[in-house]
């Protein structure tokens, strides 16, 4: 029997699939399972986008351009343009989601056994998209105590071998929702340009932001024009992650001229979804004024809640719809496990994601769990009180 | 200025890529230009999957599951298994198109300088996947003068190494239009299960064959569960290129596992697509049967044309719906570039696609052209006129 790849047998799985298994259990039982475990927001998607697409007069679905249709990446341009962001046409190809792009950000800059830089805990699939590009990931740790904020210049060169070629970062981030300040993305750019790296920051969570603080793009970094690679998406932004549409955006020429060899090979991005995401770019402003004042609302809402469990620790998410939370208990997986396998609360119980999975260093994040704020208000109350009542019950047993 | 990767420079650019600038000339000198070139069928895609779309009622456009709806993939078991395929459920993941179903085969199966042996000319992305993928493409010379059967088994015996990790088809041929016999199957079969390789079989042109001629799929050969692996796609099927939705199909447990790994990473396949192909599903069968005729004619009308121009040698197509043609030039990349740049006949010209990109082997195939029937039978016959007359014109310079 032939053999599978030791890239293959490396790939990780996801955080949360040895739980599958257990939800289907609770599920049998009849239980009903609020899940705080996945990203997957219950907004409703602009209108605007799904008309677009059941409006559409097409014959012939047709591959697209492989970077994107031109209408939709001059009219993304002006959108950035609009918030701030000094993106032309020429600096944008249109990806299969946020996800696709990672992969061609990572194929066009790093070769089999180079090393990214990657602060620690973070979105649990760079692992996959690094094993899978045959990339070694080194993590700088960030914790929880400190609110997650950018470990020391210092910390990342200690790191930096002749191997290093990127720095990656998520801001706002999943799963800390910590935000980057100006000074740390400065400090960052400095770091990339003394050591020739580039600086690839998942910025798919930018619109996310609470309590009147700004986000601050690497692509308005002065002098950062050859480092800096962005990866966005329109999945969080209008609710809409099935569309599979995401952006990879960077002024350096070389970088984009090799990443649109990757696209060309995939030939293109999908149309019906393209069509759905350049109307998106139309929707009103007030819908993204609902949609934060909601999340505000679910956040102080949720970290409120953890806040008053005894022994539960947790940062402050600044933005994005993620907190990590430090749980009284030995191992979050056992007790995740147990959620789902042999607890309830009068037929209720939740669904985390163990933080494990979003460290790459070993044994760390071993008591946290990732909880996402994408439940309506009453769920997230109501799933704070079974959290509650089950570590209680959990640290009785 | 940080340097891309080793892997970006070596990605190769799309065969008709330089060719692009010239199109342009041709086009701002207002000439008609007849797109031999491409791919892209012009054939109407089924009413039923557009209107699926058109009609679905969904209001958050959701992650699907990673490999793709449970419905979808029941339904398509049904249907191989209709046409003769067993093929169940679990032996499907759903995947952004026919190209992302050849990446997950190949990172789960090979690893950086492993070897791949495909039976050349082929499908250009071949060598994009495997240059993305760190696997060294190992071509097994086919050649027109044996209407591209596959080479003797002693000639793919000669190429195994230890490194040889799978034997990649294409059945019916992309740019070939050759169909692999069931003896040419069985005989490819032996050599796999010999040499404990993997069989991958790109079946996406399954339903175009001419003829009455039958197709052998690699699903079909006793005793090959283990090392076969199907790749297929919506593209060409259903005139969906645009969609973005294939698979990759196998009985190997642990070759599912892994890809799915690759699967969970990216997330999901494209939702809407899937709602289009789920419901494709359902074209009535005088769909394929008009369409298979339609094929039928034009590529009678182009290799009979063709045949008919001196010194122009041609391997008539038995499936899919491209052929290769050897032109009475010395490189016919100079004159596909002459076509759009300095020719016409009455203000029209050819695009046609010079076959050296579907050779790995250096300087093979530089006096042949890929030539895609996909447009209406008049502009071939039309097209055809233009070539007889350009290659006269051309060899008299
Ligand atoms: C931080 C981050 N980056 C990228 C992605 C990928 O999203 P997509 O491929 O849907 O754009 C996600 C999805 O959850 C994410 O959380
Ligand atoms: C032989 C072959 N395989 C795979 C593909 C990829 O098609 P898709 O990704 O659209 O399914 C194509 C497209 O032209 C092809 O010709």
């Amino acid at each position: 029997m032939p053999k599978i790849s030791t890239k293959g047998q490396h790939m990780p799985e996801s955080p949360i699939r040895k739980l599958v298994p257990y939800s289907e259990i609770a599920k049998k039982k009849g239980h009903k399972v609020y899940h705080l475990n996945i990203g997957q927001p219950d907004i409703k998607t602009p209108e605007v986008a799904l008309n677009a697409v059941k409006n559409t007069n097409i014959t012939v679905l047709e591959y697209s351009h492989s970077a994107g249709f031109e209408s939709y990446r001059n009219k993304l341009s002006q959108y950035y343009q609009t918030h701030g962001l000094p993106i032309n046409t020429a600096d944008i190809i249109i990806t299969t989601g946020g996800s696709e792009a990672l992969l061609f950000a990572m194929g066009s800059t790093m070769d089999q056994g180079d090393e990214i830089i990657i602060p620690e805990p973070f979105y649990a699939n760079y692992n996959g998209f690094s094993t899978a590009s045959g990339v070694t990931v080194v993590p700088v740790i960030s914790t929880i105590d400190e609110g997650f904020a950018l470990p020391p210049i210092a910390a990342f060169e200690k790191l930096i071998t002749p191997k290093t070629k990127a720095i990656l970062i998520c801001n706002p981030g999943n799963p800390t929702g910590y935000l980057y300040s100006k000074e740390e993305i400065l400090q960052l750019a400095e770091i990339v340009k003394k050591h020739d790296l580039f600086l690839i920051a998942d910025e798919v969570y930018r619109e996310f932001i609470y309590d009147g603080e700004e986000h601050f793009s690497i692509m308005n970094v002065p002098g950062l024009e050859e480092n800096a690679i962005m990866i966005d998406s329109v999945s969080k932004r209008y609710s809409m992650c099935g569309a599979r549409i995401g952006c990879i955006v960077s002024k350096n020429k070389e970088v984009m001229a090799t990443a649109m060899k990757f696209a060309q090979a995939r030939l293109s991005p999908p149309t019906l979804a393209q069509i759905a995401s350049e109307a998106a770019l139309d929707t009103p402003q007030s819908y993204f004024d609902d949609v934060i004042t909601e999340y505000k609302d679910r956040r102080d809402t949720l970290i409120a809640g953890l806040q008053k469990i005894e022994g539960v620790k947790v940062a402050t998410p600044k933005g994005a719809f993620y907190c990590i939370a430090k749980l009284p208990v030995k191992n979050a997986d056992n007790f995740a496990q147990w959620l789902l396998e042999s607890y309830d609360l009068n037929g209720e119980t939740i669904m985390v994601a163990p933080a494990a999975g979003f460290y790459s260093t070993p044994d760390v994040g071993l008591d946290e769990v990732r909880i996402a704020y994408v439940l309506k208000k009453e769920d997230l109350i109501r799933s704070v009180e079974i959290l509650e009542d089950a570590l209680k019950k959990y640290n009785n047993k």
